[in-house]
């Protein structure tokens, strides 16, 4: 079963009712199964998650983007969220039996459509077309706000469409990427700076897990801190042994694990580890799982 | 989406060419997915289990029948485990939204089409047309030996079917059931009175858990004892529960377990309890699964 998933970052996160008009254009076509929708009125930004047969789901991100920039200008949007464009990224995900080499033809498809309105498109991770363009936080650097400036320099030429700024969209990320995992750990305390410590522990960028991007958070409302991840490859850094890191660095502080969120979609071969993990079900398969009512 | 899974227990377990006609007549439809055949040798038993449209799960069981008929006669059967007839149990399993009221149907009709070839038929479990008929150790006791003068009693009127004993085929027992868990816990030592002590601590019978069955087994091939259990109803009685209950009275005996094993089909809501339990996941819900390559 060859599926493709699509996790579009629009930069409008608070008028419920653009929102809407973006989600309909997505799921116009009833082959399409929206996942999971997000806005934060913080971030201004809202995340769709959807998956169907890798055509449709192409032919959906088309309508997603016509929408967009029809009813999007980036010269009145702030903020807390880094963001480039309107249409922010635009990730492909291979699910099932798609590879990544078949995900990449529609990826590119996708950025030809954007390119052919005369909007600068950037590959990124498994779609870059350059070592350097490979990170998203690269690709983005600097922002909407440098935009034009960034469409001079012959470095930061655009993969499609002119080098021309177009101020009231920007640019358009797209990527073909592994399925990732949104994981944040709770943490029975309100000492933000621990958060922040184990935050650093498990994260590639100081020396933790390779595939761990993390930062600290204080959640307000309940009083207690939060490490809140993406796990970027949970099969060579699985979920379960970032936990348990987390938790051995937590009790040293003296600190529990009050509870933890699995965000947004979760790829079945992650709970497939945890099963294997937890109860030493080391035979354990994804293919024997059922669906069922209960 | 309705889906029904049905996991035949047949009375052949050693003659590879009869397993396969028995496979093919279930197959023969490529609408129905064989998600596990498993065929033991000192049971003289084999065991499908398929799912497909609910219809259609009736039809391959139909042919499943006739073929099962044609090719197993009951006056030659030996094996250890406890059996009534050639095809001797066929429990229907609703999956996906499909509800046990939903399943009942197929399960009559199932059971009409083989009391009109003249096979006598008992209903167990959730499709049990009485209390004394609920449990299959019940309406099984005795066994094929016993069936002929079991039929004679007013008592054990078959459900379908006349009160005849057809000696090349016994009986066929017809269930709608809950999906259970098959889940062992291997444990590190050669002690089988340890294993029984277990299982004994944790079976509804001697006052463990109320979904739990539970015997003591030995591994010889590793030199280890195994807890083999069916959990019956995996909401009420979690896996991770029954799990630690064992560590925790292996370990009060100095013994730890070396591993467990899911054996065919899990319910994907088992598995949401694993990752709630221990990743602390309280929110997180099987709907948020997707599949992956990975």
């Amino acid at each position: 079963m060859k599926k493709l998933m699509c996790v579009p970052n629009v930069s409008e996160g608070t008028d419920r009712s653009k929102i809407d008009q973006f989600a309909a254009s997505i799921t116009e076509d009833p082959g399409i199964r929206l996942i999971d929708l997000s806005s934060d009125k913080d971030h201004n930004r809202s995340v769709f998650s959807y998956l169907g047969d890798p055509d449709a789901v192409l032919a959906a991100t088309k309508r997603l983007a016509d929408s967009v920039f029809s009813l999007i200008d980036m010269r009145a949007h702030k903020g807390s969220h880094p963001r480039q464009g309107a249409l922010d990224v635009v990730p492909f995900i291979p699910v099932g039996s798609m590879t990544t080499d078949e995900a990449l033809p529609i990826a590119r498809e996708f950025g030809r459509f954007i390119g052919e309105k005369g909007i600068p498109v950037y590959y990124y991770e498994d779609a870059a077309t350059a070592p350097e363009r490979v990170s998203l936080v690269d690709v983005r650097k600097g922002e909407y706000e440098v935009l034009e400036e960034k469409l001079k320099d012959p470095s930061w030429y655009p993969d499609e469409g002119p080098a021309v700024f177009v101020p009231s969209v920007g640019s358009v990320q797209v990527a073909v990427r592994f399925p990732l995992v949104a994981f944040n750990v709770n943490l029975r305390t309100d000492s933000l700076e621990l958060a922040a410590d184990i935050a650093k522990a498990v994260r590639q960028r100081d020396g933790g897990y390779r595939y761990v991007r993390a930062i600290g958070l204080s959640l307000a409302d309940s009083g207690m801190v939060q490490v809140s991840m993406n796990l970027t490859n949970y099969v060579k850094t699985p979920v379960h042994r970032v936990l348990e890191t987390i938790r051995s660095e937590a009790s040293a502080r003296g600190v529990t694990v009050a509870s933890t969120e699995l965000v947004g979609p979760v790829p079945v071969g992650a709970l497939e580890q945890v099963a294997r993990h937890y109860l030493q079900a080391h035979g354990f398969s994804a293919g024997q799982i059922i669906e069922t009512s209960a």
